[in-house]
């Protein structure tokens, strides 16, 4: 019997990824999505499509409101940057960045790991990220599991949840590489910070200059339709 | 000058002290709170005057969907436990407990930190409740500031965010003193875990029940309308 984990959902290339490993690996997912303001609210409908392409049987899309706060070009009306080559992102924090935004998503999944009594959490943060998020990084994560183990009833009684980042040290032509083998259909997901209307990639923010580099690498044909 | 401080503020008796502590130690609080689906919702109101009585000048109101994932009787339509002596509260996890609430709260204070530039947070959680909450014991908090250290800008540039618990090692009594001495009015506090329409406190819930001992062990008068 398959045992139950929630995964952390945004319907980008990663944690479509993520989604497969843990079927792969025997778990029962239960996709976890949010509608937090974000500008690419088309991620969400690509994570509708992952769920069914996966026949993922439990999907919930909790409302966050991330942008009471402001502080990122993600939530607010600040100009993602475009055209920016890999080497520039690397050692900075990006203005794409949204404040505490791993651990919220990470809090609601605990709460309902808890309730599912569930000991397994799945998220797709990656290697190309921790360089510039500090809430992608593996101490990170190591921390907030740390945490979850002690804030929760399953912890207290002796329960081992368990933070999976699988793809934590994989580069983005790895993760589509392993994504592939496992039969991900890249076409449906976004990964575009500022895809317009119809959810079409603009193909110059860093995730598409990111995604594009990471097919290219992969030797992989890049199922993305671009608007450049 | 005054520093910036996030004060976690749900309008009970506990917050309240909180709020009047962080003025004390010379911070300005910039108060948080959440409409969370939760049955006393009578909170809030009290968490506004609260805010007018201690003069916070900044105050957000989250809608956080707590009942998504369902789990407790605050949150869910199952009654809540009534006319217990403390003695019975002791040594098991409460029906009332909302699974990951304070990771899922201080998770939403430490984005707000980190917009504010602020160094600083506080929350009321106390000895009483640890007992019961596994998200209100020291060692969780402990843990959460670590957590936090990594995940925000302000962690990765050296900045040093603490979570202030002054509440942690006081019984209600203790609580009760020390606002009383900081000029709280509890009168317009609510702690009840199930008022009525107009916001009254049934004087039987666990939370009513600390709540009235609490005043007849520091020897102040109660001032809260009970409807018992």
């Amino acid at each position: 019997m398959s045992r139950p984990a929630v995964v952390l959902l945004s319907g980008g290339l990663d944690s479509a990824t993520v989604a497969a490993i843990a079927q792969r690996d025997g778990f029962e997912p239960h996709a976890l999505s949010f509608r937090y303001g974000q500008r690419h609210s088309a991620e969400l409908g690509a994570a509708m499509r992952v769920v069914d392409q996966l026949g993922i049987a439990d999907h919930k899309v909790v409302p966050v409101d991330l942008r009471a706060f402001g502080g990122s070009a993600l939530t607010d009306d600040i100009e993602v940057p475009k055209g920016r080559d890999p080497a520039e992102m690397v050692g900075e924090i990006p203005i794409t960045y949204v404040p505490a935004r791993n651990t919220i998503f990470l809090s609601f999944a605990m709460a309902w790991a808890e309730v599912l009594r569930a000991d397994d959490i799945f998220i797709g943060v990656n290697a190309l990220d921790y360089s510039g998020y500090p809430d992608c990084r593996p101490e990170f994560i190591d921390a907030f599991q740390a945490m979850a183990r002690l804030g929760t009833k399953a912890g207290v009684e002796g329960g081992e949840l368990t933070i999976h980042a699988p793809l934590i040290d994989l580069s983005k032509a790895d993760i589509i590489r392993l994504g592939t083998s496992l039969g991900v259909d890249y076409g449906i997901t976004v990964s575009c910070y500022d895809p317009d209307a119809g959810g079409t990639a603009c193909g110059e923010c860093d995730a598409c200059v990111l995604r594009r580099n990471g097919f290219a690498q992969a030797d992989v044909a890049d199922p993305t339709p671009y608007r450049d």
